[in-house]
């Protein structure tokens, strides 16, 4: 059995149906030293027992996901989104503490698409700067890192109004970079005339919050959601974005985040053991140092 | 009925299932002044056929759809890619000259995608630049305008590896603004944060060769490319984007593309009587001149 690069991280959003107890166990059991959770299993556990399950594993945290979801104009929707982005902070926080030596408190952020019947796109994203000025102070206290995600523009209407990295950078301009940062995921961010320019920007301004890879390919699944691939099994140039990322000094875990239908199908140790193999052979030739020495 | 607006283009993919003598007829029966053509139509009649057609249309001649397609490296399939990137470059100057007073002679390119197991998307970008410098000079003797039109991130690996105004631009600043230029269709470019800024900046340069309307809305269908809606049927705010474009002066036709099965299913004089109305809910508020003063 290969043995997984030392700085993969599992995202739990890739092996969808375990429960966090199976995911963190599958995980672990494959040699893989980090993961990202999601927030509706940690959850279903409660985040204390969350938090112990986790410091048992052993495993590096890497990021919670997701908040965010504030695009709405003022009124209790908004209030209650604030609030629950405050949740989610404090469990940021709580979980990074239970991880493994290494672990960090970042908690992505996936701003939100247009509100219902509205085309203000404009509004809609002053309103995410906002949003993320009021969630900073709280972000600092608990010395998590809010890292905002642009998602690829298909998913601009209704999902996601933060749509390039450049944009996601401008937005965290007016913030400490301890506090706001970009989440640099290769799937939303591949075809950008102008990605490599907005990574070494990113490094420069200190905003790399993490750095996540899956795959592109076409033909794109009915439920466009679901269309991200195992690193190499698409058309991504991750040698390319990879070098690009590292050569910023980013040095931190990389998170493998996969949304398939056809690879949720299949049994997590499986899917664990194949985004190790495929990690191994797509991303860790373009890390700065070689596996060998960094095991 | 409503009178459609003077400066609506039917695009001919609207109404995709007529033949071309059915699409120039349906069109000039609803009152509508200007038409979009394709080339499968068109050379389904023969081009000097069609010419005549066209000319007894009584109809302007807004754009020919379309060519392009040359992303592959040097070799037969790239010379006959050039060679038929040249044939519809005649074929747009035959329309134009054989379209009412008015029409104009654009030729609109899409890139085309990746070459089949390729991730080499910086290499087939400049592989697009170097092709329109191939045909710039036959677009010139022709007194053609290539249009490059960036289309919308989803199709970047398949089918247009140019995705933003602003990469089209960089491209056509080569070249003469009269041989190249973009095509600024609403539906590609909503999404992007510098959209307004570079509408203004493609007027500025007088790069603005045709403007297309069309809407966005989700969830996308299971082929992403019949995702095209009325004006006004979905979030685009082409308020916004409409002002935008006046406010460089672009006083030429507008036109209505819409892929989309459903609205392909219906009678092509209905949809063109839709086009008409929607168009003038969502687009002629827009434009400079009020509707009346420019009949």
């Amino acid at each position: 059995m290969t043995v997984p690069d030392p700085r993969l991280s599992i995202n739990q959003a890739t092996i969808k149906h375990s429960d966090l107890a199976t995911a963190l166990r599958v995980t672990a059991d494959a040699g893989v030293q980090a993961i990202g959770l999601w927030r509706e299993p940690v959850q279903e556990v409660g985040l204390a027992n969350a938090a112990k399950l986790l410091t048992d594993s052993g495993l590096r945290f890497t990021t919670h996901c997701r908040a965010g979801f504030f695009t709405m104009p003022e009124g209790p929707a908004r209030r209650a989104s604030i609030d629950d982005n405050r949740v989610a902070i404090e469990e940021a926080a709580t979980l990074a503490a239970a991880g493994a030596e290494g672990s960090t408190a970042i908690l992505v952020l996936v701003a939100g698409g247009l509100p219902e019947g509205s085309r203000d796109l404009l509004g809609a994203r002053e309103r995410v700067r906002d949003a993320i000025g009021e969630l900073a102070p709280d972000a600092a206290a608990a010395g998590v890192t809010l890292a905002i995600e642009p998602l690829h523009p298909m998913y601009a209407s209704d999902r996601c109004v933060v749509s390039t990295l450049g944009q996601a950078l401008d937005i965290a301009a007016d913030f400490d970079p301890a506090v706001v940062g970009a989440t640099v995921d290769t799937f939303h961010i591949w075809w950008d005339p102008d990605v490599l320019a907005q990574i070494a920007r990113a490094g420069r301004e200190g905003r790399i919050a993490t750095y996540q890879v899956c795959d592109w390919k076409t033909p794109l699944p009915a439920d466009v959601l679901l269309s991200r691939h195992y690193p190499g099994d698409g058309v991504i140039d991750l040698a390319t974005l990879t070098a690009a990322v590292e050569a910023t000094g980013y040095g931190r875990d990389i998170e493998v985040e996969i949304f398939n239908e056809d690879i949720w199908a299949d049994a997590a140790p499986d899917v664990v053991r194949r985004t190790a193999e495929t990690f191994g052979q797509a991303v860790s030739p373009s890390l700065r140092a070689p596996l060998d020495s960094r095991v």
